[in-house]
C-alpha cells in the first residue's frame, strides 16, 4: 500500500512509499483510510523542530487526523463491524492506571500517540486499536469527520467551563481557536471575543460567529470591552489558544474575579505571570489535552447533528489527493489555510 | 476606650491609646471585644513592608481576627442581639455586584479589609456591619474563636477539592498550613505530606496529623512519595501555603496527571512555571482569597462541633493581655510561635 | 392610588379600589409600576380554590409579575436609585438562615411572597424590599421584563442540568413550559420533545423550536424517540411542567439510564412512581421552586440580551389596561392565551 | 472442582456439586477462589421468591460477593498477572454504550450479573472477564476483600453527596446501612442518625460511630433532631437502605430545604410520596445502583487503607467453610448475623 512517510532526520525528507498493507491483532480494526488531515504536529515533524528531534524516530509514517471504513476486525472486536465508518482518538492509554479504570483515560501518563510515538494514518490503511475508534455518524461528511481530532480539541477546551451567559475571550485564532467559537456560541456564550495578529484569521472569527475581534498589534483588548458593554469587570472564561505569552498575561489581567481560563496552546516553560492576580481574583488555571474519551466525541457528534457541521465547514479551505501531499503540506505551512485535507478513496 | 494604634509610618510605632468608642449606625452592632489574635498581615503593619507602605494610612487601629459580644444593634439589625457570641468577616464588600448578588461575595472587587483600609478590632469596642457577623456556637471556647478568620482560610483552601481518598501534599507549615493538615484529615485525605524549612513547624505537622514530612533543605518530596507507597503517579491535590517559588515549583512537578492546586501562598508577580506539566498534566490551578461568605464559615462549625476544635487549640501558643501586646508581637516576630492571642475581657 | 384587590373571599371578587399610596422604610424602594402580568397563582386566587382558601387573607391586593421604576429609595438602600427600571423577586427570605447566608436563599423556608401573603403589585405604586430588586437593562421592551418571574422559573428549571447535546423531553407546554424551549435551544439541546393534550400550544412549542411534539391523548412519546433516531435508550433531561401524575409516570418511563429530571409542575401528594425505574437506572429527581436569587436573574438577562428577547415575545398574546382587568382575567381563565399584560403607566 | 449450585426451583434446592473446572477464554483470567460472602440476593434466590423466579435459570451456581488469586490469564489480558490477589465487579456491562465509553460503564443498561444471570463464584474456580476485575492492596485482609462489593453499594451511596459537615439521616441498619456509618464520619458528617426496628443492628450502628439512633417503632425522628441541636430544619443528606415505604416517606419529610437522598434500598413500585416536600423544599432523590467502575474501588481501597478496615471487620460476624454452607445460609437467613463468609482456600 501507499504511505507517506518521514524517511529521514531534518526538514522536509516526506515520501510517498511502498510498504506492507498491516496486519490485524485479535483487538485491532483494519481500516481502509477515506481522508485525512494535517495537524500542526504534521508540520513540525516536517520542520524538523527541536520536539520533532527528540520525539520522532524515522523512518515513520505520520499523521493521526482521519476518518476511514472498517475492512477487517479482530476475534475480540466488538464494537464496530465492516463497513462501519470510523475516526479514532490517537492516543494509546494504557488502560491499566486509575485514570484509565476510573473513566478519565484522557489523563493517562502513559498515552502513546498514533502518528509520533509510532506509524500514524497517512497511509491506505491501517490496523487500529478496536478500542480507540469512534463510530461516526454516516450523514456527517467525511471532510468534517477527518477532522474530529482537531475539532474535539476545541470541544474540549470551550465545555471545559460553563459558558451559557458568560462573557468569553479566545486568545488566537489559528484552526482550533476559530472552531472554538461557533462551539462558544452554541453553547450560549453571551459574547465572544477573539485577539489575534492575523487579520485574515480575525475575519474568519467574525465570519464564524465571534462578537467582536482584537488585532493585538493594534488594539487593545480594554477598548472592546467597553465598546460591548459588559456587564462586569472582566471575561468570565477564558480559551488560551495561541500558546503566546504576551497573549496569555494579557488574558490573566482582563479576566472578572472568578474567572475561569482553559490553557490549551502550549505556554513555553518558565513563563511567569502576575500571580497576585490569580490569587486575590480567585482565577482557574487548567491544562487541556487531548479529548475526553468518548464523552468529548460523543457532545462533538451531537454539537455536528445539531448543526455545528456547517460552521466547521468553513474551516476546510483545501482538498487534496493524497498523492499531491507536497503541495498541501506547502499550503498548511503558509500559513494562508485553515484545514487542509488529504483524500485517499 | 482602649486600642491599639499603628500611629506613625515606619516599623513599629504602635502604641495603646485612648479613642472614642464608635456609635453604630443602623445596619450596625456595637461588639464588646473579647479575644483577638495576630495575623501575619498586623506583621506586615508592624514591619512598614512594601505593601503596608502604599495600603496603610496612618494613624489607625490595625487587628480583623476577633471574638466578642453584641452590646447593641442599630434599628435594621435582625441577625444577632444583644448578649450574643459572635466573630466576623473582615472583608466588607459592595453587595451589589454580580458576585455580591449571586452568592459569591468573596469574590467581590470592592472588598474593603477591616483593620487594613479602615480600623479594626484590636480595641475594646467595635461597630461592626451586622451582615458581617458571624454568629458564633456558645459551646465552642472564645480563643478558638478568636480565629475563626485563619481558621476559614484554611477551611476555605483544603475544602476547594475533594480530598476524600487523595494523597494530598502541603507545602507551607505556617499556622494556616498546620491548620489545614487536621482539616484535610477530617475530610477523609488518604495522605497528607507537609513541607517547609523549620523542623519545629514540621514536627507540629506530624503531631497534628500528617502522614510524612518533608524538610526541603535536606530532603526531596520524592522520598517521601516512594516511603509511603503511593498508589499514583504523584500527589491529587496540593495545598499551596508557603508563598515559595521554590516550593510552588516543586509542587507542580509532582502532581499527579489531573492534579488539583489550590493556592493561597502569594506567590510573587512574575514567577515562572513548568508549563507543560500543567498543560500536559492537564493540572488545575485556583487561586483562593478569603472566606466564602458564610459557606466557609458554616463548614468551619461544624467541624469544631465535630472534635477540629482539640485540634486547633494545639496551634494557639501564646495568649497576653491586651496591655502587653508589645510582648505578643516579638513572640509573633520571632517565628517561633503559632497563634498568639490577646485578651480583651 | 388605584390597586387590584382580591375583596371577598370565593370565586372572582376582584376589584379596582382607591387605597393609600405606600410610603417606604428605609431599607425599602418606591416603585412606579408600569407593567404586570398574570400569574397561574392570580387565577387560583380568583377562582378562590382549596390552596387559595388556606392561603390568602382578604381583602389583598394581588399580582407578584411587574416592572417598574424607582420612584424614591429608603436611606439605607444603595443598590437601586430613582429613575432605575427594575423587577424583583417575589419571594421575600429570612437574610438569616443558613440557606440564606450561604449563597441559597431560594432555600429559604421562611419564605413570604408577595401578593400572595402580603400585598402585591397589581397597583400603581408599591414599597418594595430594596434587596429584592433586579436592576433590569433598559434596552430589553418593559413588556418582557413584566414577566420576568415566570421566565426565571422556566430558566431556573431549563439550567439544573446540563443539557448540552442532550436530548431533552418537556412534560406540559403551558407558558414556563413553552418559554424552556427556547432556553434549552440557546444551551445547546441536541432535541427538545414536548409533550401536552392541547394542540395549540404544540403547534407554539414548534414554533419556538421544538424538536417534536406529542399530544400524549393520540401518540406515544416512544414514536417521537424513532423518529428522532435517539442516540441512545431514552432522554437525558427531563422537565416536568406539567404537574400531571400521568405525564410524570411517562417521563420516568422514557429516561435513559442516568438521566435527570427537574420538577418545577406541581405533582400531587401521594402520587405514586415506578422507583425500580428510578434506582436500577439511576435516575436523578430534583424539585425546582423559584429562582435562584440572583443567578437566575443574570443568566436569564444575559439570554434576553443575546436573543432569547424574540422568542418571548411570542408568548406574550394579550395586553390590557389595568382598567379592564376583568377582560385580562377572563381571556387568562379560558386557557386560550400565553402571557397576559396589564399596563399601569 | 466444587461448586455450591442451585438445581431446582422452589425454595432451598443449593447443592454442593462437582462440575467442569472453567476454561479462559483470551480476554479472561482464571481465579482460584480463596473467599466469599453471602449476599441478601443469595437468600432471595435460595427463598425463590417472585424476583428469583422471574430472573434465575436453575440449575445455577451462585455468589457474586468474592476474592481469589489470580492462576492464568488470556493471551489479551494485561492488567492483571498470576499470583495476584483479586476481587471483582459482578456487572458485566456491554462496552459499547454511550455510559460504557464515557466512563459511566455503571449505568450500562445491558448489565449482566455474575452468580444471577450466569453461573457465579461459589465456587473453586471461576473464568472471570478481566476487566471486570480489581487489584487488591496485599494488606488488606482477605475477609475485608471478599466484601468488596457490598461495601461498594455503600461507598457508592455515602460519597453520592458532599457530606462534610452536614447532618446525615441512614434508615435501615442492614450490613450496607451499618457500613455506611463508619464511611459518612470519615468522610466528615457532622451528625448520623440510623433509624431501624432492629434493637440489635441500632446498637451496632452506635458501636460503629453512629451520632444518635432512632427505634422506629417506639421513637421519632423528630426527638433525635431535638437532642442533637441539629443547626437546621432538617436533615442535609439521607441515604435510603431499607427499602421501607415508611421510612422513605419519614426521611422525605424530615430534610432540610435543599436536602439530598441518595435510594439504594429498593422501594414497592407505585409507592406514593408527598411531592409538595420534593418541589416546595427542593430535595434531590437520586437512585444508585451497583458501584462506580472503578471509582468507587479506588476510594473504597484509599479508605481501607486510611482505617476503614477496622470498623469494616466489626461487620463480619461469621465464617464457615464452604462445606458448611447449608449452616451459613441459615444464619444469614435468621436475621441474627452481619456478614457472612464461606472460606474457599
Amino acid at each position: 500500500m501507499k504511505a507517506i512517510v518521514k524517511k529521514t532526520d531534518g526538514i522536509g525528507g516526506l515520501a510517498l512509499e511502498d510498504v506492507a498493507t498491516p496486519t490485524i491483532t485479535d483487538t485491532q480494526a483494519l481500516i481502509k483510510i477515506k481522508k485525512t488531515a494535517i495537524c500542526g504536529t504534521d508540520i513540525h515533524i516536517y520542520n524538523w523542530d527541536a520536539w520533532a528531534q527528540k520525539t520522532i524516530r524515522t523512518p515513520q509514517i505520520i499523521g493521526h487526523e482521519f476518518v476511514g471504513e472498517v475492512i477487517e476486525i479482530g476475534k475480540n472486536v466488538n464494537n464496530v463491524k465492516p463497513g462501519d465508518t470510523v475516526s479514532g482518538e490517537g492516543h494509546i492509554v494504557c488502560g491499566k492506571c486509575r485514570h484509565c479504570i476510573t473513566g478519565a483515560p484522557h489523563l493517562c501518563r502513559q498515552t502513546v500517540g498514533i502518528g509520533v510515538n509510532m506509524d500514524g494514518v497517512f497511509s491506505e490503511y491501517i490496523a487500529f486499536p478496536a478500542g480507540n475508534l469512534w463510530l461516526c455518524d454516516g450523514n456527517i461528511p467525511l471532510e468534517i469527520l477527518s477532522i474530529m481530532d482537531p475539532l474535539g480539541n476545541a470541544v474540549h477546551t470551550a465545555l471545559e467551563f460553563n459558558v451559557l451567559g458568560e462573557d468569553v475571550l479566545v486568545t488566537g485564532a489559528g484552526p482550533i481557536g476559530l472552531m472554538s467559537v461557533p462551539i462558544l456560541k452554541r453553547a450560549g456564550a453571551r459574547s465572544i471575543v477573539v485577539t489575534d495578529i492575523n487579520p485574515h484569521r480575525l475575519d474568519m472569527a467574525l465570519k464564524l460567529g465571534a462578537t467582536a475581534v482584537v488585532d493585538v498589534r493594534s488594539q487593545k483588548i480594554s477598548e472592546a470591552m467597553k465598546n460591548l458593554d459588559m456587564m462586569k469587570e472582566g471575561f468570565d472564561v477564558g480559551l488560551e489558544m495561541s500558546g503566546s505569552p504576551a497573549a496569555f498575561g494579557d488574558m490573566v489581567d482582563v479576566m472578572a474575579n472568578g474567572g475561569k481560563i482553559a490553557i490549551l496552546g502550549i505556554i513555553p516553560s518558565g513563563v511567569g505571570i502576575d500571580w497576585d492576580k490569580v490569587i486575590f481574583r480567585s482565577l482557574t488555571l487548567k491544562g487541556i489535552y487531548g479529548r475526553r474519551m468518548f464523552d468529548t466525541w460523543y457532545k462533538m457528534t451531537a454539537l455536528l447533528q445539531s448543526g455545528l457541521e456547517d460552521d466547521v465547514k468553513k474551516i476546510i479551505t483545501h482538498s487534496f489527493q493524497y498523492t499531491d501531499f507536497h503541495e498541501a503540506f506547502e499550503v498548511m505551512r503558509s500559513g494562508e489555510s485553515g484545514k487542509v485535507i488529504l483524500d485517499w478513496s
